[in-house]
């Protein structure tokens, strides 16, 4: 609870720095009974995984998930799952020149003013070398909601820097390094992708995750709306900036005659709502949007202070990602599964009685 | 901890419906030794009053708040704090022809979904006049972090529909009916929501909230960053689809090194992170913006459906705000004030040794 | 979650003081439909209530509930409960005399020395008042508990002082004001308490809760086991100094061999583990007892200290219990209802998968 | 929060089985700049390792646990905290008789009605064997407590079965393998264990847990008292059936005016409450006492039934302690460190404006 655990029935707390020994993860709550092999997790540790394409960080890590405990006879025991990933190419000596000065925009600064010291090899504990034990412990949950319910989650990249993704085909998703969903687009991003990692510099991104055939009545008035925890999961990913559900910002200059989804016996005839009504799940699909900053760490020298206020400068040499947007695809979509996960189990502990299987209304066919 | 309760150390825990008894909450975890009294609450209630301009619903709520427990002698004693406000102008007639249908964008047919049953009089639970509670709760908040640490949390409408704030003067924002901190704009807001009324429609907003004078230091590795729990905060109040911490979604088009705030012996020399790094405070103004949809209760017909699932329309002559977000300021500060109460409590218990009073560097002077 | 918060899926969080304005408390995560009035609650704050005979304090409480929200026409909604009772006989004067001093056993001199200052008024916080607002709410999950699953929640007096109840008549139990069920002991109680109260002095009680029908599989390896969350609930009652489960202490002069419950198809030959088996519970009936300590609150005049620390004395004139433990039966229940509501939403949010509708061997009748 | 974590502030969550490949935990919250190394948890592992004497079981685990993230250069750095101890003896062909039915008074039969399915091999996740991950994590707060505050949480086995320890020489506690303080019974309890183990048989124990120079203030009404939470970490303990508070059940029979603690200016004249007076800390020594049961696991057989519910019967011929609560006495220190700590920082998170450091009266020399 101290920061390092989410969720309330579903949890999911976590260990682990840049480069110290291993990255862990403790699953509670999980449901008995769940076919889970190490190989249902790499799948999505691998998407994940640095050094797949030349527009990611070199980095090499095999991430080989191991599990620990909680699985018997190839099924979940109700009991907590242990997840463990050795850390192998540590390198340790790429951040030694940083070990006295603040990266700015990272978390050096502010990590060195709450703790009174900081492991500053790779960011440590703020790394986003973390994510990967959310992506295991989110594949899980994933495996689940579609086993047991057909609740799929996926996601993509809708925005690069300048370039949208103007269409969405789900198979493209998969067959590019960006996560792009547009095929139209991906030469593009190629060629501006190489372009800004022979300049030096970064760039943001934007992704979109999407949670299909979620049954109506997930989430929990006042605080612990759907949406809000949502929000909690997607903003605690590393470089994430905004979130948006359903239209998000596009509301502030809309008319509510235009903007409410109507209903018909057919089903909701537009989504702007992002499938979630008064932070309970309408049976839509759910879409959510997030905003990554560009990496700071870039080749072209900027200001900052060392560990006692000086002025100096600093200029990043290691291995890193020119978008970190690229590779948070799969993390994106672990923290919406695990916040479903979490729901969907406090919502039937709850609602038990309420006989509620079929949905008033149909979800319609909606573009996202 | 089933959803109506927010935080870990510092909690509020709310009760109560639009067409209620009473609305109330518990305030838990305030350090004792605080003067508080109604009139220090009742401050933010009467901002966030409805019928308080044209511009707004013209339900008639006094929004008398009563303490019941937790202050003596007119100082908290550390134990919980009781908050009651009685429901005075209920009209529950208004909402009878709604009970067999479900108004398009409200919770309605959500809530029905969940729990099989649902308080139809005015949204019941789901109804936006809950948020009394949260504003009541957040001036406590507010009193003692301006008290006891000099941070100032405040906010102001920065679009209107079409209309965007362009200064921000904060002389202004109490001075016109929409906390629009932009006097060159405020006949144009008037003469827009004249219109609006008129044609009984509604329209979205943006509101920026903004903490001064915070410590470095406030917020949680992994899950529980501050901008994780602010989004979750935010988020969690009624219509909001969308919160950006400092730059948000601009990042997506930025490149990093002229997004990156940099580090001298005088301060930031910029504030695109938003006062927050790697999930925790940098001593710079925390600054979030949130979108809020416009509310579908208008005078212009709408599909809809019983709760049979059979079509029918639905059209609202109940008083309802033709923008929502007007009065949705005083509610984002309340938010934001009780996530930092809730993480300046947290922080100070774990880090009691660390001797970081001094920072390393001054936050600079930056505009929101 | 500051300490005022029970429970993780059915909480209830409760504020007021001894002679503050009301006692309140909120209910949170209770399933919908639940037919439920104030008379369903009033039943069991009548039992607790002083005054109802001359072995209790004379203070006059009508504590008359008001149930504030979550409930309309009649049957809970499945959002939060507010319940309210107005204090009525304050008497505040009563205790003017011991604002400066520490009455000894009580939690004056801790308050003090925790927050700095306190509510002397009867003990502020930490009176045993309080316990009104956890009987409102346990009456809330026993009828849940009794109507949804036959669960039967209910508690006796099995020792007072000296004189320990022989034989466990539940018929006998709510027909004397000790909530005694041994028949043949009732005149034995009377005379003694008689005796006690002349002296000025108090004393100490036993009390035994016990829950039937209780399903198999209730509890959460490994920290939030059944007993370890009962324990938690009863020692937190005030003045409990003891809890036990089942055979308790008797256990430290057993052999295994004697001491476990022997499993046969027509169900277990014993129940020394007082129906919990690895923190689940096993179907057999859910045994506890706990020891309230004498109230010091006596006539006979003490030591203390008073706020500087100076040699002082006391002597309590106000109006008290002269055995704590009498009206402590429904709140022991209150309390066991509560967790065993908590542990049942949570476990069939995580296992609702688990098709355990019927237990493998039948829990046999046993003696309590 | 499923079960398997503990604490708000301070937690620890923790995950393995008895015959799995690993035991793991998780400790957040730990203030940073603690010089921690394996030593010193490996200290507290050795006492409660299975086969140091031949009271204990004879399985062989060498206990290494590894500390993989959250310590830098030596030091804690306030982010999580992960350690792995690798099972290496696990012989669970030992167990292959016993998958198809349940042992009486263990977890078998519960889990398997809750989950539907379990890992049967020693237990599984039931298994006392997990505690070794407790023991590890008490070993942190205990250091921290007692370099921060001198703050001593030690114990001792108080009875083994008929033979109680009539003095306490902290002295003697760690030079028998019985954790006996009372040099006069140790010779007794070998003989009786010598015995006991020709026989077959097992038996119970009862320990006690004292934590000295304790601050005032420690605690938080209304539901998480110190004693509140201590019963809930002890009870949570395996095997423990009753846990007390100072004079525990002893006071059900005693007078108020005999029982109360009086204060003086040289402090309080005696310990009955444990040192605990309303759920907080008093300054004066906490003490706390368990009841632990005998291990159903003899060489007598017994009766119990199969998965189908059919009769059969049941002998345990693998290693196992005859007094499971010989090798506790770290396990209920761990424990009661790990409760001590989560309220510290709970403590000085909401307080940290209180000027507190002085007590007003010493707390007084006891003996325990």
């Amino acid at each position: 609870m101290s920061g390092n655990t989410i969720g309330k029935l579903f949890t999911v707390t976590s260990f682990g720095e840049s480069h110290g020994k291993a990255l862990g993860c403790i699953i509670d709550g999980c449901p008995p009974g769940l076919e889970i092999s190490e190989a249902d997790l790499q799948a999505d540790l691998d998407r994940r995984k640095p050094g797949t394409s030349r527009f990611t960080t070199q980095r090499r890590e095999a991430d080989e998930v191991q599990i620990l405990s909680g699985v018997f006879e190839g099924k979940t025991t109700g009991t907590a799952i242990g997840l463990l990933i050795e850390n192998t190419d540590q390198r340790s000596k790429d951040y030694s020149k940083i070990m006295d000065r603040f990266r700015p925009m990272h978390a050096d600064y502010t990590y060195q003013q709450k703790y009174g010291l900081r492991d500053y090899r790779g960011g440590g504990r703020s790394s986003a070398r973390e994510t990967a034990m959310r992506v295991a412990a989110g594949a899980i949950a994933k495996k689940y909601l579609k086993q047991q319910h057909g609740i799929e989650v996926r996601g993509y990249l809708s925005q690069l820097g300048p370039i949208k993704a103007e269409s969405v085909d789900w198979s493209v998703v998969e067959t590019n390094p960006f996560f792009c969903p547009d095929q139209s687009k991906v030469a593009e991003m190629e060629d501006y992708m190489n372009k800004l990692r022979k300049s030096g510099d970064s760039i943001g991104a934007k992704l979109t995750v999407v949670a299909s055939n979620v049954m109506p009545g997930l989430g929990e008035p006042v605080f612990d709306r759907l949406d809000a925890d949502i929000a909690h999961a997607l903003m605690g990913i590393n470089a994430v900036k905004g979130v948006e559900i359903g239209a998000g910002f596009d509301c502030v200059d809309a008319k509510g005659s235009e903007h409410r989804d109507e209903l018909t016996p057919e089903g909701f005839t537009s989504n702007n709502a992002g499938g979630i009504l008064g932070g309970i799940s309408s049976g839509q699909d759910i879409v959510a949007h997030i905003a990554l900053k560009p990496t700071s760490s870039v080749l072209i020298p900027g200001k900052t202070v060392d560990v006692d206020g000086k002025a100096t400068d600093v200029i990043t040499t290691g291995r890193h990602d020119p978008c970190v947007g690229i590779r948070a695809t799969p993390i994106a979509e672990a923290m919406l599964a695990i916040v479903l996960m979490d729901h969907l189990l406090r919502h039937r502990g709850q609602n038990a009685d309420v006989n509620s299987s079929t949905p008033v209304i149909p979800a319609s066919a909606e573009e996202h």
